[in-house]
C-alpha cells in the first residue's frame, strides 16, 4: 500500500522502516527536516507537506502531543485539506480522548475516513514490528488496514466503533504502567528499609505472580536506577497522566491512584528531574522513606 | 520426614495432603477437631496437642492470624513447651513482622530452631504442590527442609537470615495483589463509563503488557463479579493491609497506595460486604463513578 | 465614580446595588437581558454592550467562568474594543490564573489598565458591602479604586503587582473552604459512628479552637444537611478545584488534599448531586462509613 | 477538694498549680521523682504511689501515652488497688478509645467511678486555667467534679455517657489540628511558588474566613518555621494520628485526610525530624514543590 508517515521521531521512524520492510511504499513528513533524509536513504519518499503525505491509501500520524497532531491536520497544507479520496487518516500517537473526538468530527464533516490506533511498545518493538495496537473506528475500515497493522504490530485489538475509545484504552494502559511503577517503588522502599535488597524482591515478584512485561521492564529500571538516557521522560508521562485525569473528569470517574501519580510527577518536575526516564518517580517513595 | 501440621483449614489441609503424597509422615492438629478426621482418613495421624505435633523433624503452623499462631506456640501444651530436640518450627501462615521477630526470640531463647516460610498461592495451588515459598532464617536450616518445601511448592525463594524478612516480603506480595485489584478497578470503571466493556479491556491488558497471574486471576474475578463464595474474604485482606501498614510504620515508610487500599477495605466492611472475596473492593471505584 | 458592572447574577447584582448605595453611578450589562430591568428600576443605567459599560472610570466583570470573561473582553463590542481612556477593567470573578495572565497581556498590549480583584463572600455579604477583596495589579491603580472597593467590601488585601497573584490567592482560599468541608465531614462521620451526634461535635469544635467563619458556616450546612437550594453548587466548586489543580500543575506543586477533593466532587457529580450546594460532598465520607 | 495529680510533665504540673491556686489540696505523683520537689515547693503534698494519690476526692492522670496510663492504673500500688471509696479517677491525657473503654470496664468491675476528660490546649493554657475540657462519663459524676474543671478550663463540653466518647472527640480535634496544618502547608507552598509570600497569605486568610485559633497558632508556626523547641513533637502527633486511625478502623470509617497525615508524619520521622514541633510536617509540601 501507499502510506504517508507523519512524525519521524524514534517511534515514527521505526514504524516507517517496518512498513517498508513489509513491502509498503512510504512517503514521509516531519516538521524538522533533518530526520527526513535518513528515511529517504532507507527508501522512503519525502513529502512536502502533511497534505502531500495524505495522497495514498493511508496517512499515519505519530507525533509528540495534541498540539502537534492538530498542526498536522488543520491549515491549508494539512491532512484534511489535502487528503486523497479513499485515503484513511490513522492517528497512532497517544492523544487526548477529546482530540480524538474532535478529529472524528472534522474528518466526518469533510467526508473523510478516520481511525485512531494508538500503540503499546517502545521504539525497539516498533522497529521489530512487535507493537500492540488498539484500534477504534469503523470495523470495515480497520479490516482494510490490516496489511499496515500486520507490518507494525504483533497483535491488533479492536476496541470499538468510536475512534476515541481506543485512545481511552491506551491511556488506561499507560495508567497501568505508571501505577505499577508506584506499586513497585513503594514495595522496594519498604523491603530495602527492612533489610531485603530490591534485586531479591524483584526476583521473587517477577518469578511468581508478578511476571508481566510491565513488572519486569519497569522493575528492572527501578532496581538498576537506569533513568538516563530516558526511554520516555517525565514530561511525557506527566502529560499522559494529565490526559487520563481529563478523560476521567469528563466522564466523572474518580481515580485515586492516578491522583497520587500526578503528585509524584509534579514533585519530580519540581526537583528538576523531568528529563529523566519516567521510572525516576520511584525516587519519591525512596526519599519519603529516608533512603 | 516426620512432619507435624498445625492448622487444617483449606490451605493447611491441602498442604498436609501434598506432604503425604510426597511420602512424608504427617501428624495433624487443629483447634476444632472436625477437620482432623478427614486428614486421618487420608493417612495422617492425629496429634493431641501442638506440643505432640512438634515431636518429629518439623512442625508447620498454618493458622488464621497472629493470635492463633501465638496460641499454638505458647502455653503448657504449646510448640515451645513440647518441641523435640532437632525439630524445626516452620511458620507458613501470613503473620506480622513483629510476631515473626517475637517467635524468633522465643525459640532462640529456648534453644530451638525457627524458620518463617510464608507462601503465595490459594488452596488449589497448595493441593497441587505449586505454591511459591519465601524462606527466612538460617540458610542451612532452610536447606535441610528442602524435601518439605519441594513437596509443597514449585519454587522456593530464600529471602534472608532474619525469619521476619520473609514475612515482610510476603506482605509486600499481598500489597502488590491488593493494589493491582485497585488499579484494574479504576481502569474498568473508567473504560466502562467510556463505553468499552470490562471484558474487552481485560483481554487487551492481559494479552499485552499486563499478562501476569495477578492480572489474569484478579481481573477475571472483577470482570465476572465473582465474589461469592470468596477465595479469601475482605476481613482477611483488611487484616493483611493492617499488617503491611504496621510494618511500614515501624520502619517509617509512607505507602500512599496502601492507605487508599485501607480506606477501600474499611468502606467495604462498612457496607456489610466483608464476607465476600476481597476483590469486591472493585465495587468502590465503580460506585464512585456512578456505575 | 462612573462604574460599569458586567454580570448581574446574585453576586454582580448585589454588588451593583452596594455601589449605588455608596453614591456611584452604575451602568449594567448582562448577557441575558431579564436581569437588567430590575437593576434599572434600582437606579442603574442599561449598557448596550460590554464596550458601552466600559465608558466610565471602571468596568467590573463578575461572570460565571473563564469563557464568560473572555466573551465579555474580546470581540468588536467587547471591553478591550470599547474601553474609554482612563477606564480600568477590574475583574472580580473567580477565574484561572492563566486567564488573568492573558487578560493582563491583552490590556497591556492595548495600553489599558487592568486589575484582578476576586472576592471572598456570598451574595448576602455582597449586598451588605461586607466582602473580602484581594487585589492584584499596580499599587497606584488599586489605590485609585479605593472608593469602589470601600463600597463593596469590609477589607481589601493587596496581594501583589501581578494581577493573577490575587486569583491564585482566591483559589487558595476556596481550597481552604473545600478542604475544611472534607475535614469536618470525616470528623462528623467518625464521631457519629462512635455515638456522638454531629451537632455536639459542631458545638465543641466551633466554640474552642475551630471558631472561624469557615468552620461555623460550612459545619452548620453539613450538620443540617442543608444542601438545597445551594449557595453555590457542586459544578462551580468542581470547576474551582480544577482551576486550583491547573495552577498547581503549572507551578509544579503537588496538592494531595486537593486531589482528594477532586475525587469527592467527581463522585458527587457521578451520583447526580451536582446541582446541590457543594457542601454535599460531606455525603461521601458518610457513605464510605456506611452511614 | 482533695485531688491527686499523677503525671507532672509541662501539662500536669501546670494543672496542679491551677488547682492549688483555686484552693484545692493537691497530692502529686510522678514516675521520675525530680519533678515532684518543685510542686511540693509550690504547696503540693508528695504521694508515695498512684494508689496513695487516689486517697482523696479525685485522682487525675495526665501522662504521656497509653502504656503510662496503664502503668499508673494497674499493679499492687496502682490506682485501682488503692482508690478510696468515693474517689473518682479522671483521666485527662490523650489516649486511645480502646484504652478508655478498658479503663471503664476495670473501674466498673471494681465498683469505682471513672471519667475521661481530655483537654484541648498547650501548657500556657493549662497554667492559666484556660483549657477546653471534653467530658465523657456519668452526667452526675461530671457535675460533681465541676469545681475541679472550673479551676482548669475556660469551658467544659459534656460529650456523652461513655467515657471513651470524649477521647474520640479529642482525637477528632487533634485530627482537625493536623489536617489544618497540612491545608495551610499546601496553600503556602502553592502561593510561595506563585510569588506571594507566606506572610501575606497568612494575613489574608486569618483576617478573613480563616480566623480560628487553629489557623492563627499553627499558621504562625509554619510561616516563622518555628519548630524548635517543640510545643509538642512529631512522635506525639504521629502517635495521636495512629490512635485516630485505630479508632476509625475499629468503627470502619475511612479517613482519606488522616492517611495523608500519617504519611507526612512517617516521612518526617524518616528524615530525622521527629524531635521538632509537629508543624514541621509543613516541610513536606514545601519540598515536594521544590522549595
Amino acid at each position: 500500500m501507499d502510506i504517508g508517515m507523519i512524525g519521524l521521531g524514534p517511534m515514527g521512524g521505526a514504524m516507517a522502516r517496518s512498513l517498508m520492510r513489509a513491502g509498503h511504499r512510504v512517503s514521509v513528513f516531519n516538521r524538522s527536516a533533518d530526520k527526513i533524509a535518513a528515511l529517504v536513504r532507507d527508501g522512503a519518499t519525502a513529502a512536502a507537506s502533511p497534505a502531500a503525505a495524505a495522497n495514498g491509501d493511508a496517512v499515519i500520524t505519530m507525533v509528540a502531543n495534541d498540539a502537534a497532531v492538530e498542526a498536522m491536520v488543520t491549515g491549508p497544507s494539512g491532512i484534511v485539506a489535502g487528503m486523497r479520496t479513499g485515503c484513511v487518516h490513522v492517528a497512532m500517537s497517544t492523544m487526548s480522548v477529546a482530540l480524538a473526538d474532535r478529529l472524528t468530527e472534522i474528518h466526518t464533516a469533510a467526508g473523510q475516513a478516520f481511525l485512531s490506533v494508538p500503540v503499546l511498545g517502545r521504539p525497539p518493538a516498533a522497529e521489530a514490528g512487535k507493537l500492540f495496537l488498539m484500534a477504534g473506528g469503523a470495523a470495515d475500515r480497520i479490516e482494510a488496514m490490516r496489511p499496515v497493522f500486520d507490518a507494525l504490530g504483533q497483535r491488533l485489538f479492536v476496541v470499538g466503533e468510536r475512534p476515541s475509545q481506543a485512545n481511552l484504552i491506551k491511556l488506561c494502559a499507560n495508567f497501568m504502567i505508571f501505577s505499577t511503577i508506584e506499586q513497585l517503588s513503594e514495595v522496594f522502599a519498604l523491603a530495602e528499609k527492612g533489610g531485603v535488597a530490591p534485586e531479591a524482591v524483584f526476583e521473587i515478584l517477577t518469578e511468581s505472580f508478578f511476571s508481566a512485561p510491565v513488572h519486569k521492564n519497569y522493575g528492572r529500571l527501578i532496581v538498576d536506577k537506569a533513568f538516563d538516557p530516558p526511554g520516555a521522560n517525565v514530561h511525557l508521562a506527566a502529560k499522559d497522566t494529565r490526559l487520563i485525569l481529563q478523560a476521567a473528569e469528563s466522564l466523572a470517574v474518580p481515580l485515586p491512584f492516578a491522583s497520587i501519580l500526578r503528585d509524584r510527577f509534579l514533585a519530580t518536575e519540581a526537583r528538576g528531574e523531568a528529563e529523566l526516564d519516567f521510572a525516576v518517580i520511584s525516587r519519591r517513595a525512596a526519599e519519603d522513606a529516608g533512603l
